[in-house]
């Protein structure tokens, strides 16, 4: 039944503790192998009714990618307007992005309009289709990781412009925003911890019902 | 700068092979410790402004089981309505979940109203702590799988009856409604494609930008 050793649960709880949004990275390229060797992490994960509703756009070019490093800095000004005093202050030290400096952008999308899976396990929560799709960027996160690759996730950002300059289908959502690279540095403790903006809550919120 | 070995990756492909979206559980129960060590896992993972907004429910009455239990039943009711023919016919042969014989029920939770984390992130894409609270249950579920436990991921439920149920604060949204035990069966190929449901895409949809 238990085919995994003490050893490996060892290794993926390292793994998991491993700080997984990156936001320094260094600008050398990342290999088509192994790029491929994360994207294809996507075919392994489960998702509701075998929908498989994710679908990926590498942005590449130089105008998309400007396009988008222009969406973050003004979100991010308006996002900025929403605090005052030494919060601001501290928020506007942070970096929230690597984009200008991650060799791969890819910006993941949800097909909610498609009809693989015949709608099973999505009638009456439709956000389950996205909720696979953020499941399936968890285990690519991790597949990337034990490759020695960083992931940052980013959200501030407009959906709404980024699908216009993207030229996004139709029925299609962002679910995520992810620079690829590898990161300048490694670490266990999240960034926003060590900048003291927030720390980890000392205990998990479980009740019983 | 890779501290992860190759037999570490294969025993992680192996892993994220295995089908985690459990229906057919065993009833004997699932020892204390080792739930929580499934639980410890929300701690490692990474979420929008280190905001952790997860809050778990463990559904252990009688009455609150039940409740959900009659929930799912009256949901795939609806559900089936919506499909004709065959198809019908197959919907109603699949067993889409395993509530009555799994000896964990957890009904995870993201707090929209959270004041972890200042909103950091979630200011023009506030889905991102809901997306977190995802992420965190798909490294749960890895981290019960390693063990050898399984887990099922019910999402033919109303929510909104749901909550009312379990009396869930306002401000609180549903993600996931789990069940968590030892499965019956073993398996790398999802139940859907064995019954006939659907099949797994040839190929991934990449385009470029």
């Amino acid at each position: 039944m238990d085919r995994f050793s003490d050893d490996f649960r060892a290794g993926l709880h390292d793994l998991m503790r491993w700080r997984r949004d990156v936001r320094h990275f260094r600008t050398d390229p990342v290999d088509e192998a192994l790029l491929k060797q994360c994207l294809d992490t996507f075919s392994l994960a489960p998702s509701v009714g075998l929908s498989e509703p994710w679908r990926i756009l590498r942005v590449t070019s130089d105008a998309a990618r400007t396009q988008a490093i222009e969406n973050f800095t003004d979100s991010n000004t308006q996002a900025l307007a929403g605090f005052t005093g030494d919060q601001a202050k501290l928020y506007a030290s942070l970096k929230l992005s690597g984009m200008r400096e991650a060799p791969e952008h890819l910006a993941i999308y949800c097909d909610d309009s498609t009809s693989k899976g015949s709608g099973l396990g999505a009638a009456s929560m439709p956000e389950m289709r996205r909720y696979s799709v953020v499941g399936a960027i968890t285990l690519m996160w991790l597949t990337a990781r034990s490759l020695g690759l960083g992931i940052g996730w980013v959200s501030v950002l407009d959906p709404v412009r980024l699908n216009a300059d993207l030229e996004v289908p139709k029925g299609w959502t962002l679910v995520a925003y992810l620079c690829l690279g590898w990161p300048a540095e490694n670490t266990t403790t999240p960034e926003l911890e060590t900048k003291g903006w927030e720390t980890r809550a000392p205990a998990l919120h479980i009740e019983s019902r």
